[in-house]
């Protein structure tokens, strides 16, 4: 059981129950670097296959490009490396030879990549490229580190796209949008995802789209972001392409960045007291089986156990003797198995099944029909996550229609009219972040002018 | 078609068709930096795949530790240090601070898992501790780089387990033997495996197993090596845990070490003339289908097409009309796609399919025959390359019963008595590294002692 409640204690809880589940272990000796146990990796590992999955429905290949990155190449685009030149990790030294060019650790790929692009791509024929890669990348972030936040090696997620055209590139960036829709879907994480303002966008990008969920702590994280870089990298990098009249032309580009900010999305928005609950889509176990001692239990359980491996469920069997049916009920609540199936006399007399869902809720029912149902079970949990998070999360956002009096530590809907100068007089005032403008068109909060819908939030 | 002949110009051929088949991009600016492509990364990945399953099958799970390790850290086992210690990338900068303490960038894991394996081990109940992972390590290699072969930033698989006597380390050693033999079945590759001489093992290590492969130039390739560390490194780490008695007892370790070696082996030894031939079971294209233009062709193809996508066969259906079935034929046969399928009128009138295996060989059947074969044709080819490939590499290998003499270039079997003086004799006069000694005796070919059968070549 979690020592602290999310609702009232959120971060203190975040910070217990990720290392006592066993999805990471915080003891590293450096600061902002962090182990994976297998429990953790594991549950990293199926989203990413989910995330792969998506990926390629939409044609994209996966490659692998060289984590070091050499100075020169990595200089060329002014306005990337001005954002990034505080954050990176230089290497200068091999053995104990000082570097002749030294070497930049990926703080993500565009320099990495764009050189090579520029030889693989000479005519329209070979456009688009869509590629993407699951890397390491690091930030040698000096602000407060949190596991699965904010590390200085992340595991990042991230698609790389070459256009004929800025529309082509735009309808990339629909594709792209409709990918994430369905990796939030697989980790049952609601969010709200809308245009950054220009000063937050990514270094060197046209512009960004940014989705962010929200935490009970009242705070808001950002979980993926989608760039239009018309052809700002293209341009350095000389990615040209002669199109079909014989044109030489500059190509365009998006990306698309994901990381291990889902598993905190996960932890933070489905967790309770009792500690955390994993979607079934993505759980290391989806079920886990508790034999409460009697005849015929260990063989029927076995059973049951051989039988959902068989239809490929990712099945625990908890045959541990020295503890006992109720700890280990706790203690796979803690680390949030979805489905619990609970097996004593009476099931095997009666050949049946009893299960208790993390989400909450016990039946029993034959094993035959158990097995048929299991899979919608297990989508059912998945649902019923999903919607109970949308609810809690809409709960949070509340329109703001004021900027005087005393500001609470949730989000708010205001309308803006996009002026620097208003934001600033927003952020002041509410000691929130302006995110994201999205659909809805209304006055502006600060100087009455046409505005549109914008969310404002305290940030992670 | 490649441009030379592996059997007689090997270096330039594998040079050349490991570019031109897309299984890597040598044009990345830093020399030992390669770019994976999609084709070849893919092919690493299903071969990651397989090793997964095998680890898992025998009790490892999946871990991921930190790619940086503090120096402190890194210091502490002398012996292990000294062999890495000229070979190691710095990082001395985070932005534009000099770093309090640099950072490695790992070489190998034993520094940055052994800290935390000391907290994660208290009792014997903990033990043994099988974890693995896959991840990238650097090596500042000053020595000619080549693809697959020797790079600087390494594909590394490696598994790291903790054991409670040296006994249990070394049952473990016997299943690591196991694991690789089912690996190198995937990939079709023979080897020979055994004891390392003392003076070419690991760093640390008490003793080293390697498994090496032969090419057509003549020299062996190290493609697995696993290591028994006995307590030398549990004691710098301080691994220790409590027995059944109470007592406290230091840990005994073990490694097993896999890398992209394999792609360079899959390369060498079933590559010809035509360019590669990948085994079926890692292969990213499996089936080809070339459609030969006539009626009813491509809805037949099709048909076929989803056919076996739909009992999970990686098939690809080439419908590309700006080439023909006879270039698109050579194509695929340099990519080294194991079974083509034919596809014209004839198939379509008579609802046949006709089929050609990479490793040679063409026939018709009907379809719904070729359906229910499909897999078993596969695997009718893997097992034709592992033969062919047993085959080739005994050719290679002969017993040299005298120093005196011209040496070709091919590896041989000698009998050692396991003195250093006799192995500097025996590679000074034959030009070849004693690679590792294996199960046979007879007289030291150099002082006529007692001796074990043993292995020279020359290496890569």
């Amino acid at each position: 059981m979690a020592k602290e409640d999310p609702e009232t204690n959120f971060s203190e809880w975040y910070n217990d129950i990720i290392e006592r589940t066993g999805l990471t272990d915080k003891r590293y000796p450096v600061k902002g670097l962090n182990v994976w146990p297998p429990y953790g990796w594991k549950l990293m590992r199926l989203i990413d296959e989910r995330i792969r999955k998506h990926f390629e429905d939409f044609g994209y290949q996966e490659v692998y490009f060289p984590s070091l990155i050499p100075k020169s190449q990595f200089n060329k685009e002014a306005e990337h490396i001005k954002g990034f030149t505080s954050e990176v990790y230089w290497i200068t030294k091999g053995g104990d030879n000082e570097l002749d060019e030294q070497l930049v650790l990926r703080p993500t790929s565009e320099t990495a990549m764009y050189p090579i692009f520029s030889l693989w791509i000479r005519s329209h024929a070979d456009l688009p490229l869509k590629t993407y890669q699951i890397v390491n990348v690091f930030r040698y972030e000096t602000k407060q580190t949190r596991t699965f936040i904010r590390v200085r090696e992340i595991h990042f997620i991230e698609g790389h796209t070459v256009h004929d055209s800025y529309e082509d590139a735009e309808k990339q960036i629909a594709d792209d949008i409709e990918i994430w829709k369905r990796v939030s879907e697989d980790i049952a994480v609601p969010y709200i995802m809308g245009k950054r303002p220009d000063w937050d966008k990514f270094p060197g990008a046209y512009y960004t789209i940014g989705a962010d969920t929200f935490f009970p702590s009242g705070r808001s994280l950002q979980i993926a972001t989608i760039h239009q870089y018309k052809d700002n990298f293209a341009k350095p990098y000389e990615i040209k392409f002669v199109d079909e009249n014989g044109n030489t032309k500059y190509a365009h580009q998006t990306t698309f960045g994901i990381s291990e900010r889902l598993i905190a999305s996960i932890v933070g928005i489905h967790g309770d007291k009792k500690g955390l609950i994993i979607p079934p889509r993505v759980a290391p176990i989806q079920i886990v089986i508790v034999p409460i001692p009697g005849e015929g239990v260990a063989e029927y359980s076995r059973e049951i156990f051989e039988e959902l491996e068989s239809i490929k469920i990712r099945v625990k069997l908890d045959e541990r003797d020295q503890y006992t049916p109720g700890w280990k009920f706790n203690d796979w609540e803690e680390k949030g198995v979805p489905l619990r199936l609970e097996i004593g006399k009476r099931e095997v007399s009666e050949g049946k099944i009893t299960y208790a869902k993390r989400t909450g809720g016990k039946a029993s029912m034959p094993k035959e029909e158990f097995m048929h149902k299991v899979n919608s079970l297990l989508e059912e949990i998945q649902s019923e996550l999903y919607s109970r998070a949308k609810e809690r999360i809409n709960s949070y956002i509340k329109p703001l229609h004021s900027l005087e009096g005393e500001m609470d530590f949730y989000p708010n809907y205001v309308y803006w009219c996009g002026e620097k100068s208003c934001a600033d007089v927003i952020e002041e005032k509410t000691g929130k972040s302006i995110l994201s403008t999205t659909e809805g068109f209304g006055k502006c909060i600060v100087c009455g002018r046409e505005g549109q819908k914008t969310i404002i939030s305290k940030k992670y």
